[in-house]
This record gives C-alpha cells, structure tokens and sequence, in this order.
C-alpha cells in the first residue's frame, strides 16, 4: 500500500500506522504528532521560523478561532526543487534527462555531431549547456517525448530506484529535506490538503510524489507537454509530445493553482525567484496567510546560495520575503537535520 | 460548511450526517447508504444497469475480493452535460453566455450591427446560432473573458442562484440526475474519488460543483481559457483571457485525466460521444473497469434524443457501448426519479 495524503487523512489511526510501517525507514514521519503527544516538527530548531508555522496553524485550524479556516479551504502549495528536495549542482531532472540521453544514444548516431548532445556525449557536461536555456530545453525534449505516459512512467521508475547523487552518492529520492517531510505530515494531520506546485515535470514528480512526500498524482501540478489521445494496436494510449504544453513556474504558478485547484492556497512554500508569484498569491487572499522561503544557508550539510545562483536564484523574492515579513527559513540555523541521512 | 467529497470522506459518520444536514432537501443524498441499512441508490429501478453498477463497485472494494482496488486507485469520472445535469434545448452554459450578452449589450452599442449578437439581441436565438460553433465561440469568449477569475466567479454565483430553466422554470442546479447523486455519494462512501470531466468551462462549473454534486473544485475538470497573472493596483489578480486554453472534449478528456488526475479512472460515466474516448481510456487499463452511458430515452419525464441529436449527441458511442457490453442506462425505464423534483 501507498501512502497517499488521502489514505493517512481519510482512515483511523491503526490505518495511518500501518501504512507508515510500510514506509522506508529513512521517510518515518513522526507519526506521534497525530496524537499531539510528540514535537509534530523533531527536526526544527525552536527558532522563529518553527513558531510562526505553528502559530499560523494553530490560527487557522483550532476551534473557536476567530481566523478558522474550514477544511476544504486548507490548501497548501509546495514548490520541489531546492524547497521539497535538493537541486545542487543541477537540478535532479535534468541529471535524469542527461542519463537518458546518454541512454537513447546508439539509437542517435546523428548526436556525435550535432550540440548539445555532442558535448554531452564526451562528457563535457559544461560545453552541453553552453546553450543555456535552448540547449537545456532540447534535452528535456527529445527525453521527455516520443514514448506513451505509461513507458514514461516506468523509465522513470527505473532511474528514480538505481541513480545517484554525484556529491553524496544516495538516491536523488533520499535527497529530500526532512524538516519539510515532517511540514508537510504536520500540515495534513492539521486537515490541510498539501499540493506540490513546481516548474519540474508533472509526470515526472508524480512516479515519486506519493511514496516520498506522501502528494498523489492529483495534487502533483507541473510543467507539462502536450499528450496525444491515440490508438495502439487498437489500445488507447496518451503520446508525450515534443511540445510544450504548460511552464508551471514564475507567473505560471498562479494559473496552474487556478487550473488545477481552482481556490487560492492559504499557505504557500517556496524557496526561489520562481515562485515568488505563487507565494504573492497565497497572501493576497482575505483572513491569515502563510508564505514561507526556504533559504539555502548551509554550505557544509547542503549548499549555500541566493541571489547569483543560476539554480534556484533567491533575489527578488528574498526582497519582498523581508519587505513583507515573510518566513525566511535559514537552513543552517533553523534545521536540526537536513536530509533524512543527516548532511551531505 | 459545504460537503466535499474529501469532506464526507474523511470525517466521522457523525460528521457525514450533519454535513448533510446542511444541504437543501432536495439534494439530500441516502446517508443510510453508509450504513448498509437502505438501498443506497433507492432512485434506480432494480434492472440490469443497477445491478451493474452495484456488482462493479463490490468487485473492487469488497475485503478479499480477487478484484480489490487500492482507495487510491479508485477514480472514477463523470461528464458534466447530459450526464449529472439536463441540456436541453441548449447546454445551460449556453444560456448563461446568452444572458450575459443581453447584460452587457449597453456597453456594447456595436453590437447592434453585428453577428450573433445583432440576432441574439432581437431575440433571434436561431438567427444568432446560425453561425455554428464559431458563433458560439464568440459568444461564449465575450463573455467569458475581461474580467477576474473572482469577478467571474460571482457573475456566475448571482446567475446560477437566480436564472430560470426555460421549460420548468426551475433553477439550472435543480435540474440535476437524482439518481447521478445517489451514484456519486455511493461511490464516495465506497473509497471512490469522484472527478468531473466535462467540455464545459471548468470556472464555470467549480461555482456549484461542490454544493450540487459534492465535487470540490479540485476534483472538477473543465474546458478553460488562458489566465494572465497581473497586479492590478498592486494586487495580484488572474484575468481570464479571450483564447482557447484547453479543450476538454473527445481526445481532449483523457489528456485532461492525464494533466489533472494522473492516474487512469477504473470507472467513467458519460452520455455522448464526446464522452467516447474518456470512457475507452477507462477501460484500457488493467483489472475491473467500468464504463456507463446515459441514454436519453424519456421525452416525457426529461428530453429523447440520440443519434441525429445536435446537443449530445449518442452515435459512435452507442455503437461502441452495445458492441463492448458498457453499460448503457435507458432513462426511461432505468430510473424511477429523474431529477429531486421529478420529471418535467
């Protein structure tokens, strides 16, 4: 049995136990915060930014609130790279997209010649993305197109079980924030529906989404290319497209939350420029609002970088996260743990 | 409070009932359902489409059952139209487009010398349709577009509390498929997750999804138009745009399962052939699947019409449904109630 936010929020307590004993050890979410015996967040320091979380959930959930917020109503949006999971020194994606070119390539004797894939190939990974954003796009395209969603999805599956990270050797599934897993479990045993709303794949989050975080495919939201409703030897299958469908990130962020939730997040979690737009939509609704930045500070356990970064650059949105008193989360000081398996 | 379908799912039996409580009698749904006690679909004559119904649903839940379905898994999709509420003589959408031409036709003075609205305005409906899907197209992209998703929202609020349908003079969201309620809340108490999937516009839908149906917005797919995001007066709103987004009809309804949902329905519930593919998606996967078709067969309780029909029409998808043994409701003999009112 999956553990899907559904299955833990929907069935009594022995249901939610037993699903978290089929977890792998690494993912155990602090199951006693059910019973509110235990810290419901272990691996946060007793700094501001735990106390402004908790007071916002208590605002917003406890009976007799004057700011109570009915269940339905209780939508959380998370972004995932850099927020969710790592995204040092590359995104995670892109290292997939990267392996699967190598992959495909005796299918492609027309690379050897032609970039970026020609860099790629000798393994000059700095020459590949010279062509910056081009470049990058034409790698996730011939990657992520050309196969059914289902053969996707078990590509996927396939990379997801067996590649490591270069720097810490773990699977990239492992390189995900503790802090957050237990965020995430905390705001769901506090009736909040958790969405995960990110510039990275939709069909490639939503292989993982619902075993790592505990986010089913329909509140995974992505960015996308457009599907093809065809027939197979007479079997109906969706055809990935080389084309892009929907870039879930920056202003898209806001229509994607529209499209897919159709209601305005009471809190919303991010920790770039990129979803500075989704955040300012998650506060600009009526009654208490929660917008929270997760700022990458520890250069020894994770990386640290902001406002230069060419991954997750953090420099306006920083701004606008002080201007307005924002949560600023400072990774160094604010985590107990980072990674499930402590620190790089 | 208002009833979601995570709502009722999620919450004590005691909480089911004084959620239902808070709806209007009319739609009150069979809450002994949950018990076992009642017929849990005491609206649908005891035939052959009842009984498949009811044989599905114990095949893919029932403890020990070689068919179980995970409660993840169980998704299960209807179409809006013609399946959960009336659309005759036009698609309600239609006559809420139509109604707010002749509102807004003061700030259009152009209007008067130009088609469809010049027809339209005379009261010339036929005149103003003869332009065919074009027309429509712009007539539901006036109408449609300029305004906020908020704004938009409470046009249609106002217009679905207040319109009248022109043949019973009841509210449009009274002239709902009683026994359609009964079959989704018996899917919810079952573990299903209940999705809409509908050509209509899907802002349009999510007003009165959630209080008629029990469907949250996030659980309601729609056709929709692109959405910009501005700071108007330094607030961030979504404008609804005069372009096409995404067309959720034929091929469009698995590709939109796809976007939102992520997983492949187990059951889907439609009545034209717009419906076709959506239903041959759901079962295209593995295991127990189920695919239900509406037929309209009673001209005296409701509307007959199918093959040659221009608003729902059955054709290809009857054909496919007699050939592949779906099953096919005739409404006529099939269901002792048609809407919570009774018949037209």
């Amino acid at each position: 049995m999956t553990v899907s936010s559904d299955t833990i929020f929907t069935m009594g307590r022995r249901t939610i136990l037993s699903g978290l004993a089929a977890l792998p050890v690494l993912y155990a979410l602090p199951a006693m915060a059910q019973t509110g015996v235990a810290d419901p967040l272990p691996s946060w320091n007793d700094t501001a930014s735990k106390q402004a979380i908790v007071t916002f959930v208590e605002r917003v959930t406890k009976a007799g609130s004057p700011d109570l917020v009915p269940p339905a109503e209780r939508i959380a949006t998370f972004d995932n790279d850099g927020t969710l999971w790592a995204e040092q020194p590359i995104y995670f994606q892109l290292a997939f997209a990267l392996d699967r070119v190598k992959a495909l390539a005796p299918l492609h004797p027309e690379w050897k010649d032609k970039e970026p894939f020609a860099s790629l190939l000798k393994g000059d990974l700095k020459g590949a993305l010279a062509g910056g954003e081009a470049a990058i796009f034409e790698i996730v395209t011939v990657t992520h197109s050309g196969m059914t969603t289902v053969e996707f999805e078990q590509i996927v599956q396939d990379w997801i079980a067996t590649a490591r990270h270069p720097v810490t050797k773990r699977l990239y599934s492992e390189m995900v924030y503790q802090p957050m897993l237990e965020l995430l479990a905390y705001l769901r045993a506090n009736g909040f529906k958790t969405f995960i709303v990110s510039g990275g794949g939709i069909d490639f989050m939503r292989v993982f989404a619902e075993r790592v975080y505990g986010v089913p495919p329909e509140q995974t939201i992505g960015s996308s290319g457009k599907l093809d409703f065809e027939l197979r030897d007479g079997k109906p299958v969706l055809m990935k497209m080389p084309e892009l469908n929907f870039n879930d990130d920056k202003n898209g962020k806001p229509v994607g939350i529209q499209i897919h939730i159709g209601r305005q997040p009471i809190a919303a979690f991010g920790n770039s420029d990129g979803d500075l737009q989704m955040l300012e939509w998650a506060r600009a609704g009526a009654g208490v609002r929660f917008a929270l930045l997760v700022h990458h500070t520890d250069a020894e356990r994770e990386w640290a970088y902001d406002r230069t970064s060419s991954i997750g650059r953090l420099d306006k949105a920083l701004d606008v996260a002080q201007a307005e008193g924002w949560t600023v989360v400072d990774m160094k000081n604010d985590w107990k743990t980072i990674f499930p398996f402590g620190g790089k």
